[in-house]
């Protein structure tokens, strides 16, 4: 049986798995779910992932659900390339870039991409404002280590790169909105901000069958 | 050159590590940090971790921070017992537990924590009632899953069980603190709201050298 993954357009975790797919070359059936038909709370949906949230990844009789432990679940499954290390002290250093992007920077990155992306929010200013400056903290950090080398952690893209790089694609598409003007954010044009990450970005989206990965609707 | 783990006592994330390191019967040099004196504020310390944060592990020349990162870095360094799962499955349902409870518990407790122990926020009443809600509610997943086995993933103790547990100790300590009582949490006695939680709690707390994780300044 195929690998059948459960997905929403312009989720950074569906996003996540997705790359980690194209980058094993394994192929799988896509079953994308419309938000705003509710295809993630319905009863047959809930019943592979019970909090309706997207991805879900179904492997043969296998489900599993939440970005990192997909990612965690094909690596181990299917280990070539590795994403995860070539040793102890690779593996350490992907899970200590990627808690920090869960800890730090995602959770800043929520306090400006929901009222930028729904319109609700804006006037809590002063948070804005904020959780805008945390993220041109890590931005910078993130640039700095990046004009040192090709990849987060060691030679090769891996699962530090895999779960970052949607994070950072959704706070720029919230960025590029009219909302955002005021807030005088500093975080695009990236080239011009923060020009290794761009420079890694570009490297990422030259990845083979990356542009399958891509939100369908941010493409409208 | 022996392991050093900085910690500080009463953190969570740091009693992940030491519970690994403990289950996998390492040796390590203990290097406690007094918050109240600023110690996870040195320059010394910052050099070690920049965010100021504990835990902190450092390994002959190697130094990775965040719990989950070190907990990863251990069990791929030091394989016996394994922590995060013997097969693909296992691994995949190992991160999806700790996922959730990084989204979803952590984060609610987060909202009721801070203001019990701190006494900052406690007006803040429907926010924090909400949030306990949602603790109930995780509590409750975790009862009924535990109701059927002794550990969370798997025959043995895993790195889900790791993770989780001192999170949920957290949160009990918080809700046994007088300014709990007007919020009726229904968390304690545990052993009344989620037997199967409190037996849990038990197997853990019946591991060896359990004795030598647990908060010091929780005992005064």
């Amino acid at each position: 049986m195929a690998i059948e993954l459960y997905w929403g357009s312009g989720s950074p975790f569906a996003w996540r798995v997705m790359l980690t797919l194209e980058i094993k070359g394994l192929a799988y059936e896509s079953k994308l779910l419309e938000f705003s038909k509710g295809e993630h709370k319905t009863l047959a949906y809930l019943q592979l992932n019970p909090r309706g949230k997207v991805p879900t990844l179904r492997d043969g009789g296998f489900v599993v659900c939440e970005s990192l432990a997909i990612m965690s679940y094909l690596d181990r499954k299917y280990p070539t390339p590795p994403l995860f290390g070539t040793n102890a002290e690779e593996t350490g250093l992907i899970w200590q870039a990627i808690s920090e992007c869960e800890s730090y920077f995602a959770s800043a990155g929520d306090k400006v991409v929901r009222p930028l992306f729904f319109g609700k929010g804006l006037d809590n200013v002063d948070e804005i404002q904020q959780a805008a400056q945390a993220i041109r903290a890590e931005l910078k950090a993130l640039d700095a280590r990046l004009s040192a080398r090709n990849w987060l952690v060691g030679e090769a893209i891996s699962a530090a790169d895999v779960a970052i790089f949607p994070m950072i694609q959704l706070i720029l598409r919230a960025a590029s909105k009219a909302a955002a003007g005021p807030f005088n954010l500093q975080w695009l044009p990236l080239a011009k901000f923060y020009p290794h990450i761009a420079q890694w970005c570009e490297r990422i989206e030259a990845l083979p069958n990356y542009q399958r990965t891509y939100p369908p609707h941010w493409r409208a």
